[in-house]
């Protein structure tokens, strides 16, 4: 079965599943149905169904967190975290990433149909929040039989939807990782978000959202992507990656990429676009500037009363998503009462640092589910 | 004559100036025919020319750094610093500011016309390098008979050229002021200008260059000036200026502008696209990743030997030209043996800083260009 499986120690093939429902009413009021949401699962339910983990994902991340599917090279996008002896565990766990509504790997999306019109929805599909896919995803968990997860994990806007999780259904978890992520969007992560979103619209291939038809809006889509790239990065893992070596220039042209680093940006861009819907794109980036936790009232006000545990992480050069945004969450969940260990990663990788910097990060992930796991024993031994 | 002038208290009306040349060779090896400069002088040159100071623009500025034009609302973009009384005082000096070749504010670039062809040069227009320019200003400074400028000064690729001054005519200046620069660019400051010449070259209006008689590549050229001012800023002067104030929003069309920096960006983005040439876009920011000071030389070697003073400002909140950069042109001017004074001056103005934090730098260059005056008249006196 495994031939074709690069990593024979990880979780091999894996297959992502499908979870159809009927409606899902959006936090603006509007009804989004039918449903459908993409997910896959590693490692295997336990009988009191205690052991479960979600990870939620990233922007332009989906429910392929790890393993590979038949036939691709690469495994999932959280693979060096998720498995056997891994950071999540799935000897010991069991393991969901649910894809989130809005987006274009499977879930219901600005590029599905429209039952309405039997054409794609394109920009008459409805503005979703973190919320909604948080929403979503909650349907996702009762439908598998799960009453309180373990742990929901994931980093950057996957980071918001742990915070949401605890917002929304704070008695459906026990513990919280929310990674390189924060608990709204400064102005400066809004204009990156706006410039990419500018930089898609600016594609007269855009047509208002309606090219599913034509040619798509590629190549603002990948200045897009660039824009981002950069973002994700570090000054510094840039010049240790790139420094300032020159591409070989094939045609002489004036202005095609000189250095290696803008090759890899171009090359980074026009792949993205082979994978990616730039309506979703339009979508999701607003639901992360969107989204804002505590709204008008302190921070602080929306963990009262929650018992849930949780473990922040950032990471020093990420630049996108500061440390400082992490520590008004850690001082938030503090001064409500609630358990938060906090610690900043070395890391020189930048925003990546949550997807690479696997090392450090899996010890911390490892103990905190360990003791997370403990808790629970004691908690059911204490209660027996 | 000055009823139209807001402050009556600064250099009042101020006019271009135009100087033609018959031809610079570049270091490409190509040759450049006719040349045109535009520049501006404030204040009045003494006896024994000893007082001219040039002043180098950024990378979106003008010769028009003081002083108003007939009709114009707002003074040239360094007005706060060039003045009767102010850092660069024109009650003492002799203030020259020179547009640099392949803009588009006056002087020959991309968008003059080819003798060669009657037309536009656009993508026929050749390379040029911050060595090109500064090598055109030295012309001109020859032409207004100044044998040696008391200093060159200059911020962002203003300070590239203030460096390459220093490398090129060592012996045509006293002191040196190198702001928010660096001599070379890194990865990251590659990467976000080629991203800027990607959403140019990405819209379809920009046609290889050729679009003098058609549409401009306005959208494009927006995104572009969009992703250059969210580097301009910082993390927190975004947060100060805008927050996360919304705008009303008039048409409630989806993915226009929610937030008030999103707004700015676009007006900025938008309001660049009159002022300036898509293709002088491309050439400049090329001529500025392609920099190099020291190229494969340690950065001491282009200074060893030299006399000339330098007072090397950065600015603390700047990311885009982050004060490492400034410290490593210190510790090769120390290492060659020159005097160097270097601050880092305290703002959270980002890169913008050397535009708007006058107050604290007027001091410091005000100081520093007193005491080279009076080194110049010791200097004189001693060799009487």
């Amino acid at each position: 079965m495994q031939q074709d499986v690069p990593d024979g120690a990880g979780l091999g093939l894996v297959e992502p599943q499908y979870f159809h429902f009927d409606e899902l009413r959006l936090e603006s009021g509007a009804v989004l149905r039918p449903v459908t949401l993409c997910y896959e699962t590693y490692g295997t339910l336990n009988h009191g169904n205690s052991n479960a983990i979600l990870i939620t994902h990233a922007f332009s991340g989906d429910a392929h967190a790890a393993g590979y599917h038949r036939g691709d090279r690469k495994p999932g996008w959280w693979d060096n975290m998720i498995g056997p002896g891994k950071a999540f565990d799935t000897n010991k766990y069991f393991v969901i990433c649910s894809n989130v509504i809005g987006g274009c790997a499977g879930s219901t999306g600005p590029s599905s149909i429209n039952p309405a019109t039997g054409k794609r929805y394109a920009l008459d599909f409805p503005l979703v929040s973190i919320a909604d896919m948080v929403a979503a995803q909650q349907k996702l968990i009762c439908h598998l039989g799960i009453e309180k997860l373990l742990c929901v994990a994931g980093g950057s806007m996957g980071g918001m939807q742990v915070l949401q999780w605890i917002k929304s259904f704070p008695n459906m978890l026990h513990a919280a990782i929310p990674m390189a992520t924060c608990a709204r969007h400064s102005p400066q992560q809004i204009a990156f978000n706006e410039v990419g979103r500018q930089a898609v619209m600016a594609d007269l291939n855009w047509n208002h959202g309606d090219y599913y038809d034509k040619e798509p809006p590629a190549r603002g889509l990948s200045v897009a992507r660039m824009v981002g790239h950069i973002t994700y990065m570090s000054d510094r893992s840039m010049a240790e990656k790139f420094g300032r070596k020159m591409k070989e220039k094939g045609d002489g042209t004036k202005f095609t990429p000189d250095f290696e680093v803008e090759g890899y940006l171009k090359y980074r861009g026009d792949s993205f676009v082979a994978r990616f819907d730039a309506n979703s794109y339009l979508y999701i980036t607003k639901a992360m500037d969107l989204f804002d936790l505590a709204g008008e009232q302190p921070l602080h006000e929306v963990f009262r009363g929650i018992d849930v545990r949780l473990l922040v992480l950032s990471f020093k050069s990420d630049w996108l998503y500061p440390s400082y945004q992490s520590l008004e969450i850690v001082k938030a969940c503090k001064f409500a009462g609630l358990e938060c260990s906090y610690v900043e990663v070395e890391s020189t990788w930048g925003h990546d640092a949550f997807l690479l910097e696997t090392e450090r990060s899996e010890k911390l992930i490892r103990h905190f589910l360990n003791s997370e796991m403990q808790n629970l024993v004691r908690e059911k031994a204490g209660a027996e």
